[in-house]
């Protein structure tokens, strides 16, 4: 799969994905990560790519023209009309169900807008997918770009590695994932819960589902939908519901 | 503001606020931003910091012993505990408001998980905000970090200039931003909105306040409290509803 970033910062996109699995996955040849210049495309003798917003207002806009020609350019090359996700705080929310759906892609384009934001006139143009990874306000678009670029990046095949698997973290279910436990046995005096060191897989899986249920009432009660769950799960629901509602009773 | 990224990949941090606001911020002494290595932090002979975990798994789990030194060291260089985040999708929804509280600090350090996450006895010893940057898996902990620093960073006093206002932008209030224009008045035949032309400031105002409703109702009806609006807000809001309604209904 191919990403092209259209962006004012290319060197940013380049340094951030060489490092870790988003390199590993360009050198074996999975995916390629390609930073193009907006600026390059301007016709402007002082390679400026942003002015004043119509209307008034704070800050400078970005222009139209050269983000057409920098979308056009990447067409050229593709041999069609990629998908064109525009990173922006208006955007619909990203999910991973939007990261897997995007992975099935042979190119993605993604926009970075600065500033105040891009001309709508070349959005309504070229954007398919307006994108917002969250409720808060960036600098820039790139950051969100490799935010995309990273989970887009490993729901493509053979990017994981079989240490890797997709299957067991947060998200890919609807609870968040259970505490982990590694060596040494004891930290600052603090043992491994028995139950992991027993050996006993029923009650070891029996236990991280508690803990999974348990964490994402406390951190994401959003996430649980008591119609969706299995019986074993709707079992544990209810006793730590029982249980919350006595602790805020008792306060 | 000084931030603390413990990180395997500290290069990356690095590199990736080497632009833009967060470099100037940098420059100009507002801001320091230090990318601590835990790797260093390792007595493992072969610089192993991750583990099998407990109970069996895919996957690897980072160590508690070199996280809690890295943070130890951390800790004497500043003088006192700062609060530690934790990259993580368990945790709690980065929003603005959480930027600007962070924002307060004079010190934060950023944890950054890697593979099956981290040993959990160190984060119970060390973490005091579990933060997930949104409903998708991604490689690591660093981008995550990144975009809390952005957000952070400007809040923080004298980092935007003028020019760049924190006001108006999308989720400083509940509105999604309206759309922008800027030169040339034409692209591609597509003429700028007549009336932010014509110099009507209180015209131009309520053209952008009835986009702003628009594209919130479209893409984030959920940011859309009535009870918190304002009368004219209320006014354009019911209005649209009903040309929304009429539209699905004829469909």
């Amino acid at each position: 799969m191919e990403f092209y970033v259209m962006t004012l910062f290319p060197q940013m996109i380049q340094q951030a994905v060489s490092f870790s699995i988003l390199d590993r996955a360009q050198k074996q040849g999975r995916i390629g990560v390609h930073g193009v210049d907006i600026r390059e495309y301007t016709q402007d003798k002082h390679r400026h790519v942003d002015d004043a917003p119509y209307g008034g207002g704070a800050g400078m806009v970005m222009q139209a023209p050269p983000v057409y020609e920098a979308y056009a350019d990447i067409c050229k090359t593709v041999g069609t009309r990629p998908r064109v996700a525009y990173m922006t705080p208006t955007g619909t929310p990203f999910t991973q169900k939007k990261a897997k759906e995007l992975a099935k892609e042979e190119a993605l384009v993604l926009l970075c807008g600065h500033y105040e934001g891009i001309d709508q006139r070349v959005i309504d143009e070229i954007v398919t997918d307006p994108i917002s990874i969250g409720d808060y306000v960036l600098t820039g678009g790139e950051l969100p770009a490799l935010v995309v670029i990273d989970a887009v990046a490993r729901m493509v095949e053979g990017v994981l590695g079989n240490e890797e698997s997709a299957g067991e973290e947060s998200f890919s279910g609807m609870l968040l994932e259970y505490p982990q436990y590694t060596r040494p046995a004891t930290f600052h005096e603090q043992d491994v819960p028995e139950v992991l060191m027993e050996g006993n897989h029923e009650a070891i899986r029996r236990w991280r589902l508690e803990r999974s249920m348990e964490i994402t009432m406390r951190n994401r009660p959003d996430l649980l939908i008591p119609e969706k769950m299995s019986r074993e799960e709707r079992g544990i629901y209810e006793r730590l519901r029982e249980k919350f509602l006595e602790k805020s009773l008792a306060r």
